[in-house]
């Protein structure tokens, strides 16, 4: 008998249809002899709708009062998702984060886990019963209500998995499993039965939807067994574990294309120590989420330094962009809407130095330009012309065989 | 300086323009001077929404569960009214009912409070902020979320005006205040300035809407001085408050109709001791509201007893009476659903025998038939025929002068 965490997205418990099915899969994995922990998100378009509230009701919106409203989505989905398991038969007891012992840093909106305490989920699970978790919050050291920030739901799974010792954490998607590349993009992309939770990272890094990626790092913190598959079918999907030795292992696991970055560059940025934090320090300070950095080496004294934001934070990444340009005593600044990002990840790729050279072999036949680069131990990524993400995907991924499994 | 705790109803914050204006009001009271404790119920139609939801999810709805989901409507607002408040320049903190200090049993869906250590209210005042706390909830002494009920927002603004030793506790309705008579059914109904504990209990009990009975006791019991007043205007409302000698007072203050009642008889019912015990315990355990019983005088061992219940509870209370009465030996049941009661309340009647003469000829005046007769030290209720309730009312209002003040 094995004790699972399982946790459910808001497409998954969008309606009562929906909630019932969960408790159905909940059901079939007790029926089989496991023991189940079951994480939810809110519901649907809930924290959506949420959101939208406090705007029409409110200019002024404290972080401590927004994550009291927001936390609400996940309460209701974790009371209904007992309801439906009593329905079948599951006696189920529901539990908020602060129920369930997740304590959490005072930084609301975003909060951090500090300890885990689930004394309440293990007497649940010893009376036989399903425990229902609220995903995504906690209380703070201050004792109020914190949340853990969009997609938080997959942490709280990860973290309750390694909290309660549990053999295994299932994070339900709409995908059957983390792919050789977007299915949508590339009809040749297949399913991968097993990865490393560094290549996961980089590949949640550059742009690979599912799951969220600092659930992967709890995970990879924790050593957490993952297992990413559909919410829709019983078919196993990806497992994520710790890499270990294998001879056989393929050098490429993925690629990964990314059209939802802009590019900021400024040009003739003196060369001086501490320009680089200058530069992204104020910018983190208003959350921008600065992803590539590239610098190019110096010459006479200045450089560029160009790095891409998620679109939606274009116009903000450029404002204070432009104020620190303007303080550093840069030239300027351009911007770039019109790009896009395929990124090869691989754990094999560290000692195979050929796999760059092979990238860009394979873009150049293909006539796509290379705007930016950036390397990591296990990843190359490219910046090219939005136009070209699908054609460069299709390009690498047969170039390096991801079809032929 | 004053500290005053106001009790907003769904009503009064349905949507973000009403939250603003309950947010105004605030801030006009604490322009005037005064602390403000704000308790809030669950936006307008929310409780019913999730009661639907539960209902589409599942037929099993534990009550623990049920009350996870139900309190999350008033978590909303108190988040939603405290981003109205700063918007307006108001500092405001929200707390759960666990958060402000709410121990209750552990009888979900109908909790009582045992204890009340609002702490953290304090230091919110302390810091010159204002608290809103969500109404109707609490946390059981087995550390589950609670929920008081329907209505107990009302119950939850008293007892935090005694746990806090408020100088009065407001209850805004969206009425003016209470009144002689129901003003829809009396064109002559006034607004009554100031009535006792006692009479408005009674008032409550045969009928009379706002407030909520429950929350009229625990002001008695613990003498918080109520304010009845309308959310919509600044006129002063109607004061609640313990009866205090009063030479010009009127004997009577009120007359309520009531159509929500339908009514039960048991017919040749043995009477044995023990045997209304028998009858009444059933229907408690199965939460039927039995209001009015009379049992009249026994004749040859044998006697009929009536009641009135809530008339959407006729179905079930039909059935449990039909077995009861078969297992006590009673002749039959009978049920009327046409019935409708009028009662006349005031704390000067104890002591004036005239009182229940003057009704009975009033009604006999108008040739209304009464079915059913129950009294009290301070109230009058006769069961009439539904379509009599309204004639009955307006012409007992004018019989004790009412309309004349």
């Amino acid at each position: 008998m094995s004790l699972i965490v399982q946790k459910f997205g808001g497409t998954s418990v969008a309606n009562a249809d929906r909630m019932r099915e969960v408790a159905d899969h909940v059901k079939r994995t007790r029926d089989h002899g496991d023991d189940v922990v079951l994480v939810v998100s809110a519901m649907g378009k809930e924290t959506d709708e949420l959101l939208r509230l406090a705007r029409d009701v409110s200019n002024t919106r404290p972080a401590r009062e927004m994550d009291m409203l927001i936390t609400g989505g996940e309460r209701k989905s974790i009371a209904l998702m007992c309801m439906a398991l009593h329905d079948m038969g599951v006696p189920a007891d529901s539990f908020t984060g602060s129920q369930a012992g997740f304590l959490t840093d005072t930084n609301h909106q975003n909060a951090k886990i500090l300890t885990i305490s689930p004394q309440r989920i293990h007497e649940t699970l010893s009376a036989g019963r399903v425990a229902v978790v609220a995903g995504s919050q906690g209380v703070s050291t201050d004792h109020n209500i914190t949340f853990l920030g969009r997609g938080g739901s997959d942490t709280t799974a990860v973290a309750l998995a390694h909290g309660l010792d549990a053999d295994a954490c299932e994070l339900y998607t709409d995908v059957s499993g983390v792919f050789t590349t977007d299915p949508r993009v590339c009809g040749a992309a297949r399913k991968i039965p097993n990865i490393s939770f560094d290549e996961l990272l980089e590949m949640t890094a550059v742009g690979c939807p599912k799951p969220a990626m600092r659930s992967v790092e709890v995970a990879r913190s924790y050593d957490v067994p993952l297992h990413v598959r559909s919410a829709f079918t019983w078919e196993p999907g990806t497992w994520v574990s710790k890499e270990e030795p294998n001879m056989e292992k393929p050098i490429i696991s993925a690629v990964v294309p990314d059209t939802s970055q802009s590019k900021v560059t400024v040009y003739g940025v003196p060369d001086k120590p501490g320009i680089a934090a200058s530069l992204f320090r104020p910018l983190a300070d208003q959350d921008v989420n600065v992803d590539m950095i590239v610098q190019n080496t110096s010459e006479q004294g200045v450089t560029d330094i160009s790095f891409t934001v998620p679109s939606e934070q274009l116009e903000i990444g450029k404002e204070i962009t432009s104020e620190l340009a303007n303080a550093i005593g840069a030239q300027g600044i351009d911007t770039d809407s019109t790009v896009g990002r395929v990124s090869v990840v691989g754990a094999g790729m560290a000692s195979n130095p050929g796999v760059a050279a092979t990238i860009f072999e394979t873009l150049s036949n293909e006539s796509i330009n290379i705007g930016m680069i950036s390397t990591s131990a296990i990843r190359v990524s490219c910046v090219v012309a939005r136009e070209d993400v699908e054609r460069a995907t299709v390009a690498l991924h047969q170039a390096f065989e991801l079809d032929k499994g």
